[in-house]
């Protein structure tokens, strides 16, 4: 007999990069008292995306955006949609690229991440902007 | 205590690039009476995926499938599977770019998608083609 | 009323390039009694990832390795981070360019896959690893 808990969490990204969000989404699981089950992250935007990669050397997030910046370069002759910005059709690509939701079992009253695994929002965007994600929890 | 319910939405795409089936996934939520959940799409193709993109400006749209017709061009020399023409092994890597399964929370009886959210099909064969969807809701 | 069930899967990857773990997911389906409800893999890992794919030529998971290959090349001026090797980084963005995370509906108890789908474990480092699937289902 399985139930189920939601909530939403706001982030502040800084600009283009990495932020961690790890931290207050397991300190969600923990709150609601599920031991075995599934958490769902969805993130609410289409110029910021989620992604779980290594927490341990800060390099790896750098090099993960350079590599997202040169893969999907800003240029005015490749791209129709220009309105918003010369940024913004590059972030939605990026977005594409990577994952809209992502779903993390738990165990033990824990995420299941792996040693090295965090749970990310990946801002497209140059500035900086408040994103939400929300989490999806079901278990028991 | 939650249930749940499946359905299975088929959509013919013109060809290569998005459609937007955002409309059939809500009715099926409504439908389904469920208030607070997580409704999972799954896509039964390789050549086919599923992506959450910006519905606002159709130009996104096309620049999206544009960059990956760039990223992942067709090409004799490129490909050794070539039995199902030209498009098919570029359409395998551009599905395997994005997504086969999405899941989105429902909220208020509604799927939790942000303002500028639509969920699409992105065709990545020449023609358009038959695509099947798997809708799986779970909730209460 | 809905139930659940996971378990761990260990995958001996050989090497960069796709295992097929179709089937011991399948069998963790198939054991479990669950007829109509919802299979997520998550993989514990930030170097391998997860896709579904065409299980029928095994030329495509040879151009789909192929293609990763060159669109994240290995090469000492592109990153940052070098201190597991040149494989290393590289792996980390082919991983965050495919899924870490995958759902399949269960359907008449079994996934519900198309007709030419497998699921793979995509090895991004140069070397065979020992690699952690966590299975979540529930269902009724």
């Amino acid at each position: 007999m399985t139930r189920q808990a939601q909530t939403v969490i706001t982030v502040r990204t800084p600009g283009q990069g990495l932020t961690d969000v790890t931290r207050p989404v397991a300190a969600f699981v923990a709150r609601s008292g599920i031991a075995t089950g599934l958490a769902t992250l969805f993130i609410q935007h289409t110029s910021a995306s989620l992604t779980v990669q290594e927490n341990a050397d800060p390099d790896v997030l750098a090099d993960l955006n350079d590599f997202f910046r040169r893969v999907v370069p800003e240029g005015p002759a490749l791209y129709r949609h220009a309105m918003e910005g010369p940024d913004d059709m590059p972030a939605h690509i990026r977005a594409a690229l990577t994952q809209a939701s992502l779903s993390i079992p738990v165990r033990d009253g824990a995420l299941a991440l792996g040693t090295w695994q965090g749970i990310y929002v990946f801002e497209h965007r140059a500035r900086g902007h408040e994103r939400r994600l929300v989490v999806h929890l079901a278990g028991n």
